[in-house]
């Protein structure tokens, strides 16, 4: 018997999840040396992903996003894992796995989920073994090789259809999706201009990722950053918004954006955790019009996204990494007892890079 | 000679223009006898159309439309003409046109104007024949048979992509686009919502139009009202909506859309005329990730719009209006001594159905 620790959801919070309140961690006995379900899987967990819709999912029901995380529950991502001991014929003791698991130290699989082959993304409860023919650091596959990854890569081309020449401005540009976007836009030959919450994440995505021009949203305005820096570029406006945050930057990206500019609406972080009368009301809609302006909200599961640019995002991305044109960042939390600050701290823009949590190295 | 008056922009205005300081009436004479310029026209008003995107003109330059109506002079419109005398082989005197008018009751056509031949919904300088084959009343060529009727049909079909089954919400339902993009969405069989401004024109788009539910704004939150209508109508959600004015009903529409809803954003009069601070703030953007909706703006003249659609539009509209299957209401302004106050009407939504100016029948 071991100790099997899991971060478990007691409350559905107000504003950001308060770790201990909201986020509790849990233990129970775990027998190791069970024999795993009929067609089942005894796993253990070595990554989770920390990802912004996990706090939508902490909501009471909306709808919205096809479940919400049942209270009293461990709550579940995107993770890879090891198998301890196996009793079904697609998987054996040692093989590392992915799929949207428990945030537990050891969890069982059972038959139905072990039989269905994962989509791409990560978005039914299928099991996956890990293609690392390149031998990565295998965490990507939880982050630009993953779900964050395909979600940047799919709707770029698929709602931000970028062209040579055009400028394209990132939210959260250091974050899990904003690197990768930036950096394959660069590719595509776009000025590219990016938001970041410090100025050590500033430095990065222009010392480092090459990106043209960015600010801190914490110390200029965006209507009068995204201005200034348009002048600077000697550019008119935005050609694409690439929107992580909502609020205050989408106002001013709706501002910037040039006649038939596109809006890929990919998140909205800084608004979800506010409480009831602290949301930013968008004052510049009225633009759509006149601008002719597109703007589109996907999720990475949809028919036209994430299915669709699979194998093209894993050839290229797995590639363009390993021989260091593309640049992945990570923020890492260690050990279970950490994942509710992680997680919080991702939601709060706290960490620099891809945010996971790491239970035990492979 | 004869006194031609004109309507004038003389202040760009804050709020909604004021007639006789904002929008004032001058008076001019003009020489019915003077020969034509080389090749131009002498040129009778009959009809002037009245549209919302009027108000975005009247003010200093933005860049969002092509042109600003400069101060000091007649404003401008899609008009309903009657030649006087001509130099222009493409015109004889006693044709009957359309053109982009000055708000005057006589005027002179250039020959570059007249050579030109005027595009779908009216988009540039020119000058074409109006071909009324079925012999309807000449006014619906500024409305249902014109820029607005064109801007509903190619728009609902472009941006809407109405299925038969579908829920449409349509503000200003009794408007000039309104009212056919209701009537186009019960042919296809979708059920049909509308907002407007007064009981009256409630019962008339639940009555004589068809639509299956409807609202009076001023007397009943949106997001309240169509909560309400969704549940009589036993529906989940709305597919598509239709926006004419934006605010508080775009809010509205955004929590009421189901997934994969799309709005087609044609206008936003509650908003354009609000001085700063009065605008309302959209508060449900962030709905659009997780809904994966589309906005889209757009202006007839736009290259997949109007032009794309021109010939059906005329084919079917003038066919089911002929036919009493489309009913259209206008609105007529007698007079260009009343024409401030008509516009600046159908602005606040007084009008009831599509606004028009007659200046002499025809």
């Amino acid at each position: 018997m071991v100790q099997n620790k899991s971060l478990v959801l007691a409350k559905h919070p107000v504003g950001y999840p308060v770790p201990g309140s909201d986020l509790i961690t849990t233990s129970s006995e775990f027998d190791l040396n069970q024999a795993p379900p009929p067609g089942g899987l005894i796993v253990k967990t070595n990554y989770l992903s920390f990802d912004p819709y996990q706090r939508g999912r902490m909501r009471a029901a909306t709808g919205l996003y096809t479940t919400g995380y049942p209270l009293n529950s461990p709550i579940t991502n995107n993770a890879i894992l090891t198998v301890l001991s196996s009793d079904n014929p697609r998987f054996k003791a040692g093989d590392v796995i992915t799929t949207n698991a428990e945030f537990s130290e050891y969890q069982i699989i059972t038959k139905e989920r072990a039989e269905l082959e994962q989509s791409p993304g990560g978005g039914n409860a299928g099991v996956r073994l890990l293609k690392n023919p390149l031998g990565l650091d295998p965490k990507l596959f939880l982050g630009a090789l993953g779900m964050s990854g395909l979600t940047a890569y799919s709707s770029l081309y698929e709602i931000g259809k970028p062209k040579k020449g055009e400028v394209i401005f990132i939210s959260a540009a250091s974050g899990a999706v904003g690197q990768v976007v930036g950096q394959l836009a660069k590719r595509e030959g776009l000025k590219v201009i990016g938001s970041v919450g410090s100025d050590e994440k500033l430095q990065y995505i222009k010392e480092e990722l090459g990106f043209d021009a960015g600010f801190n949203y914490k110390k200029e305005k965006p209507d009068e950053a995204l201005n200034r820096i348009l002048g600077e570029l000697g550019e008119e406006g935005l050609n694409i918004y690439y929107d992580n945050v909502g609020g205050e930057q989408l106002d001013a990206a709706l501002g910037a954006l040039s006649t038939f500019g596109r809006i890929v609406s990919c998140g909205s972080v800084s608004q979800t955790s506010k409480k009831p009368g602290e949301t930013h009301g968008i004052q510049n809609m009225p633009l759509v019009v006149g601008k002719r302006l597109t703007i589109r909200g996907f999720i990475v599961f949809d028919p036209d996204m994430g299915g669709k640019y699979y194998e093209e995002h894993q050839n290229n991305l797995q590639k363009w990494i390993k021989d260091g044109e593309i640049k992945i960042k990570m923020a890492v939390t260690d050990g279970i007892d950490n994942a509710a600050e992680g997680l919080v701290g991702m939601l709060k823009g706290e960490n620099f890079g891809k945010a996971v949590l790491k239970i035990a190295d492979l």
